[in-house]
């Protein structure tokens, strides 16, 4: 079984519609009810879906509790974004962003090796190419997906020699609604699509008899 | 004028005694009324201090309205830990230390650019080595110190040609009670004291004519 | 047609071999006429090859110039090992690990970015989670892979906007004859195989419509 | 007793001028005699100098052997410069580049850690800002500087708990004749000097009972 957080749309809704595709059992979350029905109904016949606040400490633990055997994959995808000068930025706003990029994936990743730490598992992480460079014009973004990256680095320290392996993603340059929603003005026409980066994200993360893709970025051309 | 936050206690504290020492006039802001009184007695006459939760814009941009001037140096040093293994961390502890490190950064960094960009000031923000590395069984503290430091370059890039400069401190294995109070168990006879990191750091911050020390680390031996 | 270094042996071979069983034609080369025909012989029937030294500029342009067309793909794999403290390497040994690493790099890229800058092509660079990493008895070694992705990484600015794209990949605990001679004492029999490592950096390079996989990194469970 | 290395120009110069007008024991050395006599003859009472390749091992060998006790600091400056693109660049400049800068790294290291991890003595390497950042225009300069980077950072892992410490020194924009020999087109009139440059760092880099400054990283305003 597959989870996928943050499957409302853009990436995540890609990837539950490529797995979903291929037959796979999934299980998706998202905050919005409508929008995660939308994803499932187009995503075959092995699709359930729970709306859940990812900074929310009791609705992480109560999600993972509701499932009823350990995923093979967990892809936490779900993240926001918020561009422009800092100086512009609202208090609601950063502690938006934060929330939803900071405090997820530390709650994801508690759960998520609090209980499957000693299983054969794979936990992808799905940032931004954001967490891997400074980039003018998104100061509050980079700071939150750098938080990321550094959870994830430590995170993998702390799990060595463990059978759970974490693997980071990193999308840069994607059309998304996302951009639309986050106040970054551009004309993202030849960025490439949600759709494009779930099939490149999902052929490329793959493990061998010993071995695994432990980290992919994917970038516009 | 040089204004320090975080000044209630460790290397804060230690960088007002040493600046008060050269008889510099200083505004220093913490959360504790009866520490910062203690940190404004022992730091010569020219100590202001005053109350500020810095994970409040209302109160950050009080404070920077509060200054009757622009001042000529800020030094960032709030900020908190948290160590041991992600599973044990409450979400209140995690709130906190999101709040403590990434919001206050936020919002100070946002009132220094609105107001200074144009000024000839230094704005220090003091970090960890933590910020610089991934560390096994401080995951959710390099985190936080991560998303500092992609704070701190993307917004050197914005500043770009700009007067206002942006300084990076980095220390590593500091004695100081944030140790005892954030969950390690760590013998800390040898690790440097905050006195001492304090001088080093006073010490390296230098400006020529053409010419700026950007970055520091300092370690203990 | 795809052009491979390296090719002789390790993740050369088996991505020679790899592709060759896919029917594509392949240009190969190395410094082992033996090896290289081995190869050659295991890989189909679409394989030439070439003895280059790829530490040798003139020697890189001919190789460069004796294409007969554009290649769609040139994948450099040709590098060497060199493992244990630093005071007990020889001037041959470090003389040797520069040439084979940085300087054939170097002029590897430098042929590539002169002919097929404007051409819609990839050039995969092949080094190590050792250009990612400091690590303990690697200094050396380090050194030199750390040199290849700084290259990568400006000569990726400098193509902003050519069709020219970059790819970096990055493996970790291969089991290779590499190991064998590079004087590292490591039992790599849980390693990955290089065919292994091969097959999935193979499926991981990918390019869609407006996207491709820019960083692979491929590590041991 | 002071090592420097690389002291005919530039910042080596100016650190050994800055010293030198200190009253410290100096031991210097370049590749110029001339140059070299000239430096010591505006660097006070104390300053030895030897002519020296510090990509030949033996003489780097001889150069250590000749030293009568063991310093207290040696600092490496030597090294050298080439910018544009890599296309225009000939072999035997990106030889000159990778000898000047990384092999010359390799072998005073090597020296320094052979004789010295166990004494109490700080090695500071001059990098540039080169080292820590990609640039366009400055491919294989980055890659040089990026693998002493990686070789620093790799001996540091080695020498952990040893008393020997090495410190890294990061200038960025200087004016010397640096630029002048080495092919970028820039006009450097608002560039810091080296003496400026030398005398920020010579007063960044301190040592306290349990701590000391480990990186420095110097720009132009």
């Amino acid at each position: 079984m597959i989870v996928i957080t943050g499957a409302s749309s853009g990436l995540g809704a890609s990837l539950t519609r490529y797995y979903g595709a291929k037959g796979q059992q999934i299980t998706i979350c998202g905050r919005n009810k409508e929008r995660l029905q939308r994803v499932v109904q187009s995503s075959g016949d092995n699709v359930l879906a729970e709306v859940v606040r990812l900074d929310d400490a009791t609705e992480v633990e109560s999600f993972f509790e509701s499932l009823n055997h350990a995923p093979k994959t967990i892809i936490h995808c779900a993240g926001s974004g918020l561009f422009g000068p800092l100086p512009n930025q609202s208090e609601d706003d950063l502690k938006q962003l934060i929330n939803n990029n900071v405090l997820s994936a530390m709650l994801v990743l508690q759960q998520a090796v609090k209980r499957y730490a000693d299983h054969d598992i794979q936990v992808v992480v799905v940032m931004s190419t954001a967490a891997q460079v400074a980039k003018a014009g998104e100061a509050s973004y980079c700071a939150v997906k750098w938080a990321v990256k550094g959870l994830l680095e430590s995170l993998r320290l702390e799990l060595k020699g463990k059978p759970m392996k974490l693997i980071g993603v990193y999308p840069g340059g994607m059309a998304t609604e996302f951009w639309q929603t986050s106040g970054a003005d551009l004309d993202t026409s030849s960025f490439m699509s949600a759709d494009e980066a779930a099939e490149m994200i999902a052929t490329a993360i793959q493990q061998t008899k010993h071995g695994y893709v432990s980290d992919i970025t994917v970038n516009r051309l």
